[in-house]
């Protein structure tokens, strides 16, 4: 690990020295490395696919590789390397009385690693957003996807290397074995930020271990809260699509508040849901809304389900809902529906989470859809940080103070 | 610790909402109790001093209040007051092509731990910069001042609760028991960060145990390199004051770097720094130029003096110095004296550092020489804040996204 970091240190400071010009040169060079060795790719993977007939349908359906899947890695790496290149922006820049101007410049953040498990087009997402933002990557594929993460890895730094990028920009633990997770997650100095790609139960492993820094959201117990001036045909919309759009996303609506004043009105938006087969659970009050409803127990305020089930609560209005979510939410997306600006606005302050949505489905949750071309994750941590991280998320900053001989008075 | 971290986040919730004139009134009103108070004050640090006898006169003159000093600390906090208020401002603002409409605004971060030492002031100094945040801080003072910082605490409360504002939004450990700082330390999901205000031992500790973040900074290692195209009048007055104007501070130079092209010439800049009591430690091909040069062991480069002695070495030009402070500096700040744009740029772009100077003095790594009217520390981490850290560094940012009904398509 303490000769991975350093190679990955050494590699870092090329990286941060880059011109935007040619770190997209090299995620270009090894998108094309990507399609030439595809069949190798695929092979890779059919090795990983026989090892895995004991996985679930969906692990292994998130294992697989088709030569569309391949296509579409190739693509997302060159759509990375146009996007706009955040290191060396001044965020801000002023000048003192005594004629000091200080600039502060965005600088990569330095090595960054992705601990993932079954999907092997992480090493192709996560690795080229860490390049085009100057960072070095060190990669702890899941021991499933061992075989095509390494063929693809192979080909990147193949890539990177043709076009005069440093291989070790792009590493791959050699190895399934556990403790390398361990030793990354205490490589204090030689990683500088952590972020695991997969389910909860990676992502607890790594905040627990972890003396690094690590980016990443545990849950995502995500509310649309229905006020008293909602639009209802509007609500019934976002309330629909947050929940059934993808039920397995953190984005995905989990809890449905509704302001107590119109819960009477509230029966076709529940209807709906349980005519695409949402299994509802509800407060006592709202059961006589629909025969199919059923009551919901004190765990299910929270619970993530990433399921096509959904809790739903009334509330006495916005100071209801933001209290609801207070002791129950995740701190990652929320939504409230509702005509009046002054509540919808009270929502948006007043609500401790990543990202709020007024009249707009918790679905938006997204980098690509905040218009950032990609995401490495998204954060419900309060530092650095927070919702859908993208390439400025994967910097920091540094201060350039120009002077002409400025001595401290004392 | 759990019932103190809850009754701080309900009044961190309230503090977030505040408008800036309710938190200056705030601070103002906890200012103005700080001088009616101070007769209390200066008694309880009597106390204090007379415990701590045994101490060495430096930490007793940290120690040390005096009708001055507990003036300037309520003038302290009123300067906080009238500081520009971070929270709410919008980072960044756009529109997507469906209609979203996208704002990165600032936040307060939550809870904010401070444990410090013997310095009864950062009490109010930490307090004030937390809450003008609109952070609720716990504070967690040295044994030593212990009584100091609760009649300083108690009259800055007294005078939040005067205004309007929560109480529990400036708590104090009601103990020195050290098991208090471990609970601080693993207070995950109470405390948000925590700010380590002391010696290299306490900030050590506290980065060893803690799982919450810390920002902090352990060494500052500063570098000048005096450059081949320097001024060398000016780099005599840059070097003198950046080691000797106060020489315990964590942005005093504790190594010089000079380039062997003009190594001959320094003479007189190495002889100013020994007429003034210096200790002055070489490489070999400087000591020829005064005889009071002693040699410089390997150590020497690492070490942060914190004194009035300085490692010199010649390096191989700017990649030469850029490659020392690689080796041995601390991330912290880092400066350059050269008339030469493009190698000032080179040396600003290349070296990793927190703050980087050209011709200025590295004891300019200040929050007040920044203009930000304070600080709460220095930061040498690579996330969130880095380098001087006042009100914008203790806060974060949400996501507000504003629609017109728009749902996420498949």
């Amino acid at each position: 690990m303490a000769e991975l970091g350093a190679r990955a240190r050494r590699a870092a400071r090329t990286l941060a020295g880059l011109p935007t010009a040619r770190k997209a040169e090299g995620l270009t060079a090894a998108a094309g490395a990507i399609r030439a060795r595809a069949a190798e790719i695929l092979s890779a993977n059919t090795a990983d696919m026989e090892a895995a007939q004991g996985l679930s349908p969906a692990m292994q359906d998130r294992l697989l590789l088709t030569p569309g899947r391949v296509e579409a890695m190739a693509a997302g790496v060159e759509a990375v390397a146009a996007l706009p290149d955040p290191v060396g922006a001044v965020i801000k820049s002023w000048r003192r009385p005594n004629g000091l101007s200080i600039a502060q410049v965005r600088v990569p953040i330095g090595v960054i690693g992705i601990i993932f498990e079954s999907r092997p087009n992480v090493t192709a997402d996560a690795g080229a957003l860490c390049l085009m933002a100057g960072n070095a990557a060190i990669l702890r594929p899941g021991s499933e996807s061992l075989r095509s993460a390494a063929a693809i890895h192979g080909a990147m730094v193949e890539g990177l290397v043709a076009a005069g990028l440093p291989g070790d920009a792009l590493q791959l633990l050699p190895s399934a074995d556990r403790a390398l997770v361990g030793a990354m997650l205490r490589a204090e100095g030689q990683i500088d930020l952590v972020v695991p790609r997969g389910g909860k139960s990676l992502v607890a492993r790594v905040r627990e271990e972890a003396r690094v820094p690590v980016l990443s959201h545990l849950d995502g117990i995500c509310h649309v809260y229905i006020d008293r001036s909602a639009d209802l045909r509007m609500a019934s919309d976002i309330a629909f699509n947050a929940k059934m759009r993808r039920t397995g996303i953190c984005g995905a609506m989990e809890t449905l508040l509704i302001d107590r004043a119109i819960a009477p009105r509230c029966g076709p938006i529940l209807g709906r849901l349980l005519d695409a087969g949402c299994d509802v659970r509800a407060t006592a009050d709202l059961l006589p809304l629909d025969p199919r409803l059923t009551p919901a127990s004190p765990e299910d305020w929270d619970t993530e389900y990433l399921d096509a089930i959904l809790s739903v609560a009334t509330v006495e209005g916005v100071d209801g809902a933001i209290a609801h979510i207070a002791a129950h939410g995740s701190g990652h997306t929320d939504s409230i529906v509702t005509e009046d600006e002054a509540t919808a606005e009270h929502f948006l302050s007043a609500v401790d989470s990543a990202i709020l949505l007024w009249n707009a489905s918790t679905q938006f949750a997204d980098g690509g859809e905040f218009g950032f071309g990609a995401e490495i994750g998204i954060s419900t941590g309060r530092l650095h940080a927070r919702g859908p991280v993208a390439l400025e998320g994967l910097t920091t900053y540094k201060y350039k103070v120009r002077g002409t001989g400025q001595v401290r008075p004392d």
